[in-house]
Formats: C-alpha cells, structure tokens, sequence
C-alpha cells in the first residue's frame, strides 16, 4: 500500500521543528494529503474543506514514534534477569534465547506477542534486530508486514564469540545466508525492509565483516549494529582490533559506518571524541538506549554533548536491556538519566528538557527513515491520538503540561488511534 | 472495623522474610485468622479445613506494598514541572498549590482523585503528607478512611520560610491548630492516624519545634518529615541552625528524630556518617524515594550502606517529586538508581538486587506500621492478588522470574484484589 488517503484531523496538535521548540496548536487541524501531511492550521484552509474530516474532540494528536533499536527475540525475558552487566547478560539470558528462533514453532509464538504488542504500542517506525535465522527473521518480517507499522529487519550476523548454539558456521556461511534473506525479502514487503546486522565487533571477524561491507555497497543497504555501550566491550573490542583507532573505526574499515549507506548505532555511552567526531563526519545516527544502558549497569551517554554538535540522535527501547517497549517510558528515562548524569558525573551537561526527550523519540528518530516524526508539511504522516482524560486533574492544563504530564503518566491504554504514513493502524 | 475475619487464600505465595530471601511456594495456601496471618503452608492444616477457601489459581499473592511517603497535595500535578531542582521547585510548582486546600471544594476535588486513586493502586499502607490547612487534612483523612487503606496523615507545620499564603501565622498559631487536629482526629478513625508533620527545618522556627517535641511527647505521636535530600537544602539548614552538629541533630534537639517516637525520615541522600550513626542509634525510619531523587536531581541515596548497617529502610513514592503512587515502581526505580550510582560514583556499594527491593517495598516499610509487610505468622494480613496472564511470555516461569517481571511490566490492571488487615478492599 502507499499512503493514497486525504483527510484532516481536528484535536490538540504538537509536534516538534527541532530540538528546541515544541509547536503547539489548540483545537488544530492537521492535513493529510495522499500520506503526508500538507500543514498543520487554526482555521482549515478552503482547498481542504472538501476532505473527509475526524473530530479528536480534545485529545492530542502528536507524531508517531520512533524506536531506533529493538531486539524482537529479546522481548519473550523483557523484565527478567536484570541483575548482570552486558557480556555476561549476552552469555547468561540473551544467547540461549535467540538460540531458540531456530524452532519456527516457537518463532510464532514469540514473534506473535511481539508483533502484537508493537501494534498496540505508541511505536509507528522502528528499527528492530532479529536472529541469525533467516526463516525466523523473515517469518518476523512477516508478522510486522501486517502490522503496517514501517520498520527496518535485520537477519543478525554472528561467526566469532558465540556458543556454537549462536554462531554462523563461517563468515562465507553467514554471506550466503544474508544474501538469500536479502534476494527472499528485499522488495517482498510494502512496509518492511531488511537492514544489515551485525551484532556487533566482538561477535564479527574481519572476514565476515569485509563481506558485509561489499553487501553493503552492492545493495546500498541501511545498517545497524552496537557501539561503545559498556566498559568491558570496548575493551575487549580494543584487544580484538589492533589496527582500529577506536571501536567505531572497526566498522569505518569494512565501510559498515555510515557515508553512503545509512547507519544507526546503539549506545554510545562511551565513545572518545575521535569517535564522535567520526560519527557526525560520517552522520551516523546514535539510537540513545536511557533505561538499558541503566539496566545493565552500562552508564549514561553525553546525549546534551551529541545535540550541542549537532549528532544526529534519537530514542531505542533496547529490550530486553530496557524492560519494555515504550517510547514515551524512554523520553522519561532519558530525561531522568540525564539528571543522574548531571548530578553524579558531570554537571557541564545540562538536563535534558521535555522539549528536547520529545525530539529525540519524534524527529530526532524519524529522520533516519527520511521525513518522519514531524507535522511539517511533507512528511510522512504518523500520527498517535492521545486520550489523557483517565488522567484525571483538578485544574485545566496547558497542552506542554499535558505532554510532559503524559510523557511521565501514560500506558497503551491512553493511545487511541494511530496512523503510519496517512493508514489507520488502529 | 477490626480483622475479625478468617479464610484462607490458595494461590502462588511470595514474600519476604528478611532483605535477602525471597519465600516462595507454588500453589500454596494463605491463613488469614482474625485478620492476622497464620501462616503460609504447602498443604492446608487440618484446623484450618473449614475456614473459607478462595482459590486465586496461577495468580500471585504477595503482600500490599507500603509507601513511606507521599504528599496528597501534589498528586495534582504529579508528572509535571520536573524541570527544577528542590529549593525552586517547592517555590515554583508546590507552595502555590498546596495553597490552593485553603480552599474545601478544591481540596474535595483533589483529594478525592487521590483518595481513589491510591485505594486502586498497590498501596496497603501509608504516610501521607496533608498541608498545614486543617479542615483540608481532616477531610483527607476522612476520604482515606474510606478506602480501607491503613494510614498516617499529618496536618503540615510550617512558620517561616515560605510565602505569606502558604505559612502559619505564628509558632503558637500552628501549635492551637495541630492541638485541635490532633483532638478532633486523634480517634475519630479506624484506619487513619494522627502523624506530626513538621515539614522540614527550613520550614520551622525553634519555638514550633520545640513546642512540636512537646506535643510529641504529651501524645505519644509518630514523626514524619524530611532529612538530607538536596545539596542547597543541606548547606541551608546548616546556615539556620549553627547549633545544630548536621541536619538530623536539628530534630533531634527538640526530641523530634525517632527514640521514644516512631520517626520517618525521607531521603538521606547525603546523610553525613555522624548523620547515619544517630539514625541508626535513634531507630528513625528512612523513606527511600528513588524516582524523586532522580527527578529533581538531588542524587541517589546509599541503600546498600543502610541495609548493610541495619538500619531501617522503605521505600516511598515522595508524589510529586516522583512521578506516580507505583511502590512497584518504586522497586525497579530503587534497583535502576543504585546501578547508576555504583557505575557514576561509588562502585563500592553493588547495586541493589530484586529480592532487596521488594523486601524495601514491603517488609522493609511495613515495619514502620507493626507486624506488617510479610505474611509470616502474626503479621496483619495485608495481601495483593496479582494476575500476570495478561503480560503474556512463550514459556513458563519461575515465581521469582514472574515477580521481577511484574516489578518492572506492570500497572494498575494487573492488580486483581487487595487486602488490608485481612479484609477486601476491591
């Protein structure tokens, strides 16, 4: 399907132009024209009187959002076995889990809840990791196909550090594979696309990752991986890539670090500045993980230094290193972080604002799938229809206090309505 | 009312008897006589065959959570303003609402959003916060009354410091009113007690306090107020009180921190050694408040050093510096900020574990109220019916698997029935 529909929402419009300013439009109307949005108005401008028109009464209407980084095979132990760091979480909870996508019975039952509770949930883009089982990652692709939510897939790559139950048989193996998911799916779906995925440098050889990297030129495929998220990986990552300058620089050599193709990197909770000033020169994109990077004892990325510089950057749920699936729950987070880090490491950075969560988890995301996560005119129309009147209140409300106050208070049950590119998804 | 009832609950048994171990039993049977408990068996006691039976099937029963602290008044702008630190904050956002409850419709309005909602939320018990308005505070506790829920509400002290229409005329004006309170409400309720409430020492002269000590005295009346929670508010109370040898003592002098009176003292984020000596030797209470501490960045409290010292500790929701009533919440709060604080700034004290944090939530509080918390022999019988089938996995769980994952997924819905001193409240 490709976003045919005109209409005009009615309600309480916000969205944001950047990561500053918040827009907001009291009993608004928002054009929808053939998918995107054609403005957002006071007064409905006559050449669109004539489109069909839906009266939100006085709920807010805000973009849809983004989840720059989610593992689907992960969702099944969301909450459960938190009291590990990174790398024995991976060996303890994560590899023996994934191990199991290679049963396609069990694949339909896990990746049916958690197709279900994306399409529930207030995610409308998302970038989400599979496993290295192709059947499994496309039997995902297909599930998330019929959810209409527009997400990037990717078949993880893994032939180093694994146990054998969690490992290509060889980098050649893993190629062969990638490609034959690729040629299966790359244009099998009108919402989904594959992304390239290898897990991540310790889990990679040189070999295999130099065969990514052609891939990734041939198809001109988006790419998606981890990145200086805990103490002990960067290490191991140094002792692993002698040649590299800094655990970024070990994608850069393989072409796998932004330039041509579109990358989005998880974490960054340690990266030097080489390896940010690699980031923005190659304008990679940071999907900040607040609540996994808190979970798992990983620290708190220097998101205030990436907006300063001008970083592209923008929200992950990261389950099951972040317990569930909520967006709203990560700008919280990452406001909250954000103080801690201020408070108990470095009072240069600032807090962020709720301006600022709110960009991260609408614009600051969505730009990576193009124009997405706002209401200006010529971007893809995502929308959430957000009921707070279960939220009850003595007094009336500014719309910033109602976003802020839903930001902190709200769950599935205040979304009432959301489209992805001008469709109702529900 | 009295617990005169008796029954008996089957269902999936979780419960604390210390802060380290977690008591399990799978499909097991609940004695609840005269509204204590009578213990927790496999296999039910014959002397117990003819009491009445609810069988609760695969749900979870644990014991009500107890929160240490919470302000009715700022429930209404819970989620909002959390833009600022302590001292602006109150001058900001608090001292202009709590003003409002001069006014009885509005303080109807509020605080019957509050009342029902924490009768619907996992909250058994609790230490509640009024303002220093009178006719507000009893029309609190008559609406808390009604809940079922067993509390301590405190009419707030506080004569200097703050804005003319938010302070007490004078330190014997706030004593004749708390006289008053404390005459009309200190039996009127079956479920609600009398609790004094100097709000902190910024708030109150020598002469309130002293007259308060006496009051405490006279009445025998449990203590409630803050301590150490913010950088600016400790180095303030050490400009108004010279005398005093750090924050704590300033109570202390007027016989207003613990001793003869049960005394709880909310955050002790940077108690001073000398400061956790005398709370330790006195038997003060402390509130942890995690999310509170996190949102106006004061820093995060070392649990593992009170827990490791015996001190006594809980958890409390501190709305509206926290954001919801959630003592679920609380715990994955209580269990994230100690990551974040062993990985910022001291990685002496190892994060926090599942089975602490629930022991915090439930025993470690209880205790605040008596032989409350756990389900051991003799402790009132306060008891949450959780049903987790709504949260749905691909695989079947341990009880500790499903607990920490109800402690970090869950919300007002899963919460199917709840008990306080052995009778129903929903």
């Amino acid at each position: 399907m490709n976003g045919g529909i005109s209409f005009v929402l009615k309600g309480n419009i916000i969205y944001s132009n950047d990561d500053r300013t918040l827009k907001t439009v009291e009993q608004g109307y928002l054009v929808c024209r053939e998918g995107k949005s054609a403005g957002v108005f006071q007064e409905l401008p006559e050449q669109f009187k004539d489109y069909p028109l839906e009266d939100w009464g006085d709920m807010l209407l805000v973009p849809g959002l983004v989840d720059l980084h989610i593992h689907a095979p992960q969702f099944a132990f969301r909450g459960m076995g938190m009291d590990l760091e990174l790398l024995d979480w991976l060996n303890t909870n994560t590899f023996p889990e994934e191990a199991k996508y290679a049963d396609l019975e069990y694949a339909q039952k896990a990746y049916g809840i958690f197709a279900d509770s994306m399409k529930k949930s207030a995610t409308t883009r998302a970038c989400i990791f599979g496993t290295i089982h192709r059947p499994a990652t496309e039997l995902l692709m297909d599930l998330m196909e019929e959810t209409g939510l527009k997400t990037m897939i990717g078949k993880v790559n893994m032939d180093r550090n694994s146990p054998d139950f969690l490992k290509e048989q060889s980098a050649e193996a893993s190629e062969q594979e990638t490609l034959r998911w690729l040629e299966e799916t790359g244009s099998r779906y009108e919402n989904v696309k594959p992304i390239l995925t290898p897990r991540f440098i310790p889990s990679c050889t040189d070999d295999l990752m130099e065969r990514l990297g052609k891939l990734q030129k041939e198809y001109g495929l988006p790419v998606q991986s981890h990145l200086s998220e805990n103490q002990g990986e960067v290490a191991w990552v140094k002792e692993l890539c002698p040649a590299s300058r800094f655990y970024g620089d070990a994608y850069d050599r393989f072409g796998l670090f932004g330039g041509n193709g579109k990358t989005v990197m998880a974490h960054c909770v340690s990266s030097s500045e080489e390896e940010i000033e690699l980031i923005k020169e190659r304008g990679v994109t940071i999907a900040h993980c607040p609540q996994s990077n808190t979970n798992l004892s990983s620290g708190v990325a220097p998101v205030r230094t990436y907006l300063d510089r001008g970083v592209k950057v923008g929200l992950g749920s990261d389950v099951a290193g972040g317990s569930g699936e909520s967006i709203f729950r990560a700008m919280a987070d990452a406001i909250q972080v954000s103080k801690l880090r201020w408070r108990l490491k470095d009072d240069r950075l600032k807090p962020l604002t709720v301006e600022e969560a709110f960009y991260l988890g609408t614009l600051g995301g969505g730009s990576f799938f193009g124009k997405v996560g706002s209401f200006q005119e010529g971007y893809e129309l995502d929308v959430l229809i957000l009921d707070d009147g279960s939220l009850p209140h003595p007094q009336t409300l500014t719309l910033r206090e109602r976003l802020e106050r839903f930001i902190y208070l709200s769950d599935d049950r205040h979304i009432k309505g959301k489209y992805v590119g001008g469709y109702r998804i529900f």
